[in-house]
């Protein structure tokens, strides 16, 4: 089924097995395979990003657009995105996905108040039921876009312009109503403008206060309309602004913890704003999955020799199997998946370049699930780990876990024996040479 | 009163004033002068740090030791150690200062069996004590040293090994008595070794959950002895280690939320460590402030084009200004205080070099006290932040603050006034002038 | 004398002295006052630029344009290029600076053929050589814009797009035309699309060879047309390629070496390419003047705690000391200057923003010069530098470098000696103390 | 054949095929396979590195050594430095390699005098001879440690201190005679203390003037006496100092060119430099081989989340496959190899774990090779480049290429074509798709 003619030349993107050199095709996703008891469909549950894909034009700070969509008519009205809506939905079947994901002004326009605003997402929204019915194509989030326009330029929830903040709140009560309305499985926050420019004319205590207050608004709003999706937040250590308060996974769990919201939220992790923050992609997700809460992922990657936000798609199996070893201890994503938050290059200029972009994102993480599973399945790494952590199995370890110790009694242990028994080897170099066995 | 003769050739060094070139006096640091008032040395609390000052031998990853210090006989003995402290004291006393602090494996050497361990560290202790009486100098606070022994190489309290995690609650076992026993006024923890080197042999979750349960029992045991103290965290991005578990600020504060024990501690904020996190330093202490947990300070800074500690003794008046200017906001350190964890390069090899690094340390902060005195008695930047945030003083903000305001009437504020009132210039670049004026 | 009516509400930017709290005044700054024998405003300067000033929006990669400027008539039509023309001198005029400089795109738009593009051009430099008469105010450098249209996204002169690198000859000739017609004193190339995206498709021996190619082809022309100017490349490591060819100033200069163009080519250095290289600014500078290649200075900052280029004003007085310390030992910057490649922050919205960033910059400089010169008067740290080295003032150290000594004749004299005499204390912190005394 | 029994625990570690799950045998590396026209062992000419694996301890800059080794008497003697000689070849003989290389420093110490010192390097460096002799394991090359002792603090030939300098050469020209006695292939220059901690103290000019003449002098004598080898020179941008000379390939090609050096050197890349630059490791390669001074390669990873030198072994097969994709288009490595400049993690304390170590790095880059020479047997990538700049080949294009155009011509034709033909897509994620398909 097609709702377009605009990919005809395209064929629709399957499955031919690793030793196919088409381009068009998928070596390694094969959606109804079962992997570790689940197909990978579910376990992977891919979605394509509005923003980047469909509204981005190739800009970046020292030059114009380079991306020319034979769609686009130039103009940024509601008819144009009502006919862009039927392409994304002809791009995500082409591929063979199930999920998109929308900032409300990636798909509709402001209109000159805040009331034709709402107008014109809801009339998007409208064709995007229809087009969600016709194809089974669901939501994966939504979310309001509160930094591209220069009324966020200080700030979303967190800005000194006290209307700004009532703004926001009209974006998200909108963007909660229309991702109810389309059975949308999560709602996002990625704070763009939260954070500060410059600490000299920032009063970061009341920001914050008015940040947590704001979120509070969202969930009781939420309860109130019964909208059972998750909330996420997605960290990020700065860029726009010089340092956003969202800086990372464990800045955003602290700030839920100290303002009784984190039973609200769960993190989605993005593999580029990890490495921005000074960590490995797999450390964020590990962070997130040890305090129970990993709810999503923004599937793209970083160059670790640029200091900003490329928004590259994945491409390296390994990193990406480190991170599904996480999302399979994780038991899974749950409601939230993996989208591709990412970009082509400004000069991959051709309409195949975009379907090259995701089919090698699909396939990288396709990959890097069968063998985080083989992985998983031998047991071997596991084992490793479990045998270096012996000593807390039984004797005093077991011990100080069960709660029978303090440190008089582990004093009163230690002097007895009068010293420490030897370290094992951690064996590092061995743990990388068996993981490496795996590719 | 000088209990050796080491640095007879050396003047106390005394407050001469800006006009001064002499290289052995303070131009800014005048101990009881009162600034906002209270005194200088009522504001700053300066330490020496015995690890870098004494014990520092300028040795580095690709070369050995460069100082030689006359009263080193070169044994690790506790004849030694105990020599070492009254050239300690006498060192401080030069400077003028009242506070050291330091590590037990600074003061005392290991022994055969932890017992003697413990033995030795007491004798110096009692060394100390006697000191502390002669000279009128206190004790910041204590710590033990749980990263250098290779016993600690694979963590302390995250340790594989239970053992190891038993050795190391005698360690602070002793030294939280050593600690009461000399009157010191804080405990610190710094977890050099409290992370990892590779998450595929480490099972972070674990680690954690040893973690939280080492510092509760601190916590138990400092209540059953009567510590009064302040137990102070530090955080470290990495280094030692890979990746530390306390890789800044906020990091520390969601997890002593997440394991209940925020209300027993405040953090330690290090130049150094701030910035290798990718924080500016007073961001560090901003947000350990706002989160009612800013304790102590190791004044040092780092290099910035370099990415690891080279903890050099401070010298940008700017950065510690802003530095100051926080810290004033959190009406001083309390029971903290600005210890010099810093060391002179290891080509600095004269004597007289320890003493131009602290003179200048303790100058370059006596001076940004002085400076941001009288940016907050001019009030002129705080007048403009707070005009900044006007919006927020009346009507919806004012509002919003006192908790009247939900999404639902947020949006029918906005609908009604049809858009929102346009933002007032950031001025970040009239901020930064006004600010650059006091210098 | 002014030529319109913009800044009718700002006065004429005059030195009041440092006591002054007027914001649109200089407190350091002050032209015709003799520093080191030569005027203030000689050593410095001082040029506006452009592009920043006048062409930003405030835009960034995640929002759009914040700044409205009241003459602007949302065109980039000829006319409006014209008429900003004036707008432009009436600024720098009110400033009291001397010098602009400008890119081809900055001052006149493309029309539909190069032709046209060529003829805008000259329509609005015809324009400045009228305002240059009338107002004083001289050409800087000149400089064509090859990066920011989509058809130099894959490269200017390293272009895989034979007919773009002819469109850039056009570019080039026709801007040193022009830069010869306003009598430019320099003209700028910098790279920003010579580099590459991924190094799996880009032949980097063929680009860098066409790169050199093209450099030879301007220097031939400029002989050709006796444009006598100083030709200048701007080093910078990335952004907005993954990797610039004209990383920092070695590499640049080995790229001239290797081309035989090192004797046409001095180095335009800019701060915040320099922090992004991991070099501190002064380090540029040091490299470039021990070359005899300092040629001229993009006076910013960048922000150290960000990866990319924030291009803001100078504001640090220390690092601009430092500078200056090079310049000065430089005699200068010759035909160069200090422009001010830097942007106010795109929440810095009011017209008086960019006064006041500019006065913050122009200050700075001022003040960094004034200390500079104190510092070389005084001759204290060159004296103690001096010292340093001054075993290479006589003896063997002096034969050196005389050149009469060989592996063999050293080898003998350190054998006969048995050792080397002990090394000096470097006393980096006494060199660091004395430095801070003259801030 | 074995000279000691330490490893007799150990087998011969022999290629058994990538089906095996031995931990002591290699899957990739087969010796005497041919790949692209020559056997791998001639392709990679693998090295032990003293240094790292036999004078490693463990330690780091917060703890002690963690390795002991049970051949190690504890001393520092020339007796414990002969014995280890045999260690070392046992340990290559076990690996099947047929290179070692090493510093002065590593294989014997320093002596009273500098006639004793020489005379110590001379009594192993017999040893070496005979175990050659034995093994048929050569010098791949030798190098001098000027950076380890506190004389080198401030530099060797860039110290300040005149004797120093004739140190150095004493030790260059004793281990250039040494290098040229055992055979060996290369001389290494690294200058790990050629650099500076502060520009406040240093005279750059000066220091690198006399590391030029440095540089002559040992090329004079290498001349002198015979020495065939190839001299290279190792970039690296910091530490231990803050910032070295040999930043990176660019700016020691730059160097060289100035200096007149050029011809007689080679550069020696390492990967962890090379990220520590800011440059991908086969940038620094390409660099190289596009100016025709790839040499050697020092091959190990770099943690990118850490600012230092890590110094692990390398187990990343794509980093490495572009390596090799370099090294082979450079037609292999000529005299040089690759040598594991690596160290075992310092908990890492079993002796088999160096075996694992090195095992994890052989088979990477053998697995490596294998995957490049399959790409460049293919050749779809290199098609796909050479379509890349067709317009290069015929036209304007190839007419510029022969030096037919200058300004002007070029400038006729675009004026006449009136624009320039569009850009081809880079496609930049299609060549990743296809370089992903070979692993």
């Amino acid at each position: 089924m097609s709702l377009t003619d605009y990919f005809k030349t395209i064929p629709d993107i399957a499955y031919e097995g690793p030793e196919s050199d088409n381009p068009f095709a998928y070596k390694y996703y094969n959606p109804a395979e079962k992997i570790l008891g689940k197909s990978m469909e579910a376990w992977l549950r891919y979605a394509v990003c509005y923003w980047h894909t469909f509204r981005g034009t190739g800009a970046d700070p020292f030059g114009g657009a380079t991306l020319c969509r034979p769609w686009e008519d130039g103009t940024d009205s509601v008819d144009m995105a009502v006919k862009r809506a039927d392409v994304v939905f002809d791009f995500i079947n082409k591929l063979g996905l199930k999920f998109y994901c929308f900032h409300d002004r990636d798909v509709a326009p402001e209109g000159d108040t805040v009331t034709q605003t709402n107008k014109n997402l809801w009339t998007v929204a409208k064709r995007f039921k229809k087009n969600q019915k016709a194809t089974g194509i669901d939501l994966l989030w939504g979310t309001a876009n509160m930094f591209s326009h220069p009324r966020f330029a200080q700030g979303a929830s967190t800005t000194p312009n006290a209307d700004v903040y009532a703004y926001c709140a009209n974006s998200v009560k909108e963007m909660l109503d229309v991702t109810l309305e389309l059975g949308g499985q999560n709602y996002v926050f990625w704070g763009g403008r939260e954070g500060y420019m410059s600490l000299l004319n920032t009063d970061i205590g009341r920001e914050l206060d008015h940040l947590a207050k704001f979120l509070h608004m969202a969930v009781d709003y939420a309860k109130k309309i019964g909208f059972k999706g998750q909330f996420l937040i997605e960290p990020k250590p700065c860029e726009p602004t010089k340092h956003q308060y969202d800086f990372d996974a464990q800045t955003v769990i602290g700030f839920l913890r100290g303002a009784k919201l984190h039973k609200h939220f769960k993190l989605n992790i993005e593999t580029n704003h990890a490495t921005l923050a000074g960590h490995e992609f797999v450390h964020e997700l590990e962070v997130a999955r040890v305090n129970g809460m990993l709810g999503s992922v923004d599937a793209n990657r970083g160059d670790l020799m640029n200091g900003w936000d490329t928004d590259q798609f994945p491409n390296d199996v390994k990193e990406c199997t480190h991170a599904m070893l996480s999302i399979i201890k994780n038991k899974g994503l749950g409601q939230g998946g993996l989208n591709f938050d990412a970009k082509v290059r400004r000069d991959s200029t051709d309409m195949e370049d975009f379907f090259h972009a995701h089919i090698g994102g699909i396939d990288v993480y396709a990959r890097a699930l069968r063998i985080a599973a083989k992985v998983i399945e031998d047991g071997k790494l596991d084992g490793m780990v479990t045998d270096r952590y012996s000593s807390w199995d039984a004797g005093v370890g077991k011990d100080v876990e069960k709660g029978k110790h303090d440190l008089v009694s582990l004093q009163k242990y230690i002097l007895k024996k009068g010293t420490a028994a030897p370290n094992q080897s951690g064996k590092q170099e061995l743990f990388e040479n068996v993981f490496n066995s795996y590719f």
